[in-house]
């Protein structure tokens, strides 16, 4: 059994896998819009007309010509021409002229000769036909210009963007009612050990089910990629080998859980070397759980070996898998991971120089109030972070947990009453 | 055009809607557990059986009768006859004896007999069938025992569970193929507004695109529900309430964003008061967007009437549809929001009394490096929040942000330099 020559920190090891990597030439697919939540854009989004398109009000009020109010005011008012109302919905059919003003409503089309408009609480009916400013305003106030929001072939979306309910708005309101999409990245999942037997298999004695392949599907699926699952691999070299050297031509990474036992930790190490350069980037990462990680780059696809346990294998995942899975989608790097600040229950002690990954369960800081409180009452009462222990690391320290806490490398632990950042588990 | 009578903030707001409603009881469906992922558990799942179902060795070592160890140690080992290796994936065929020891793997069932694991690096060779034993072990040491990670018949995941890659683990950990999840709950949406068309529409002058509908469609989809568009409806009493009427008939929650002019507006809390009793709860809420937000409850189902403005739709989809949706598919409230922390670029006013909710950039506060930086470097810098400003307040202020800061609201305004919590919109 090698020892690990190098540990790694995780975000050093993430960044080498990630700079091997080639640059991405994500595919793409023809998608509607109306369909394509969570997709990631694979070309630019260009507006085709501006927006808005015409002149709009912002308020309810009466449209103006702005210098016709200059000087009004509570206690001495200007007096404007009604010369009608401004439809929704159409384009006015009136011109607004010298001393005259059209009642128009919130999102209605300016009229001709309007450059401004008053808002109705600053004016009031005087006689017949005739509109009391109490308020002057200047051109192109309570106005939206054409193309204020949005230029005519600006930009609107880019390239590598995973679409949300705003983007798929935006697109609606351009008439964009189709676009190209990354396709989903195929990713190979790989589970060995001779322990591991299918889950719907009665395990004898000294077996468990594979747990590994469904966690990693599930986040594969729910971080864009197609997952492929090559099934169980008994803890034989050249098994191991052929069925990853499949998943390697037939997928756009690979990703092999190792069975529990080392030396099946370290056949995953020398099959990755046999499959192609540059091999193994890194084995063995300054991490806990996920010390045997190995990150490897064969033939410019990524390989990644995830140690058997399941809760390590998950952890891992989120650390390792995901961020390729985007590379590969076309997303940039560096987007905020969603997070929470809480205040931790209890100790957590580390080991100096390792980075640590603790499940922990949020909780109300305080109980949540039902709404009854006065004013200024704050809900926002913040979480307490209960970290979720037991040695035997099995998936159910991670179901029964909201997030992770990470003990940072120079750390040597934190302190009860600490608040942390805790990761939420997607 | 009634004034607004009260103006409620928004978490009482949320709180009253949500007591109003009548408990939930989510129709349920059959789903394969492999399927299943942001699904909501319609029953607790409880464990068919211990985890792990026999002993297993948390390490690699010597499997060992904890008291043939007592006292060994660097300078006085002790001395154990090897009988044999426990396989992986099988029951040992050997029986652990007085003074007796196997070797075993992480994982491994421990041999009848056996109590303890000593690891590896505390044991070496000595004669032919003989191993020193550096360091004693305490019974159960390194080993997991017998439902100690899960017992028999213990409730693993509760009703209500949105499940995440790690439940979907769990389940199949415990050999459970499929379970009942919670059926998506249909949303009724209905748009209206006679400047609003169909987004496969030209506009002509005067005249928007729909974007309401399928933001708020998208955003439904994923929280768990099933949009059910009911199209773009006129400024006219008869038509909206004939519209809200079957909507509210055929789903769970009915959504109805107004036309931008007040009138439209007013119309809608007026169809909502004619749908059903109590109707009306809050017409007007402490907050920006969304002042003219209207929560109603009719015949046991909730009716929200949302802002025209795409912005104001959106944000408050996010602040009241969402958490609807979740009581109704049986997701107890007070989990957390994802959000993240950030340093604000600028100082941003606000009314006192008010809830605001700014959308913001987030950029990482310094360059993030490429991993080339030594020990102890740290990647997670923080993040800059930088406001997305736009009086016309159209949807691409919103996908252009990564979030939402919230001005709460006993603040005046919020300075630059300060570290807020930005929402993350999903």
């Amino acid at each position: 059994m090698p020892e690990f020559l190098t540990l790694l920190p995780p975000d050093e090891a993430r960044a080498l896998l990630l700079a091997t990597l080639p640059a991405p030439t994500p595919a793409s697919q023809a998608s509607g819009t109306d369909s394509a939540l969570g997709r990631v854009t694979a070309e630019d989004v260009v507006a085709p007309h501006p927006l808005p398109a015409f002149p709009r009000s912002t308020v309810d009020g009466y449209a103006v010509r702005a210098r016709d109010t200059y000087g009004a005011s509570d206690t001495l008012p200007g007096y404007l021409t009604l010369v009608g109302e401004v439809p929704m919905g159409a384009a006015p059919a009136l011109t607004i002229g010298s001393a005259q003003c059209a009642l128009i409503h919130t999102g209605g089309m300016l009229p001709p000769g309007a450059d401004a408009v008053v808002m109705l609480e600053y004016t009031q009916p005087a006689r017949a036909g005739e509109i009391e400013i109490q308020r002057a305003v200047a051109e192109g106030e309570n106005v939206i210009r054409i193309g204020e929001d949005v230029a005519e072939a600006q930009v609107v979306i880019s390239r590598g963007t995973r679409l949300r309910p705003a983007e798929i708005g935006g697109l609606m309101a351009l008439g964009i009612s189709g676009l190209r999409v990354a396709k989903r990245v195929k990713i190979g999942l790989i589970s060995s050990g001779d322990e591991v037997v299918p889950p719907g298999q009665t395990p004898q004695p000294g077996q468990v089910r594979d747990v590994n392949s469904y966690t990693l599907a599930a986040l594969v699926t729910q971080s864009g990629g197609e997952p492929v699952l090559y099934g169980i691999v008994s803890d034989s070299f050249d098994t191991l080998k052929t069925t990853a050297m499949k998943a390697l031509n037939e997928c756009d990474l690979v990703v092999i859980t190792a069975g529990s036992s080392a030396s099946t930790r370290d056949m995953t190490a020398e099959v990755i070397a046999a499959l192609g350069a540059p091999g193994v980037l890194v084995h063995g990462i300054n991490t806990r759980p996920g010390k045997p990680t190995i990150l490897g780059v064969c033939n410019g696809k990524a390989v990644i070996g995830l140690p058997g346990n399941p809760v390590s294998a998950l952890v891992n995942g989120y650390l390792f898998v995901v961020p390729v899975i985007e590379k590969l989608l076309g997303i940039p790097a560096g987007k905020p991971k969603p997070s929470v600040k809480a205040k931790l229950t209890v100790n957590l002690a580390s080991q100096a120089g390792r980075e640590d990954w603790q499940p922990v369960r949020l909780t109300p800081l305080s109980p949540q109030g039902r709404g009854a409180g006065g004013e200024g009452e704050k809900v926002d009462r913040g979480w307490l972070a209960e970290p979720i222990f037991g040695k035997s690391n099995l998936i159910f320290s991670l179901a029964a947990a909201d997030g992770l806490v990470k003990i940072p490398s120079d750390a040597t632990g934190l302190s009860a009453g600490e608040i942390v950042e805790v990761f939420l588990m997607p």
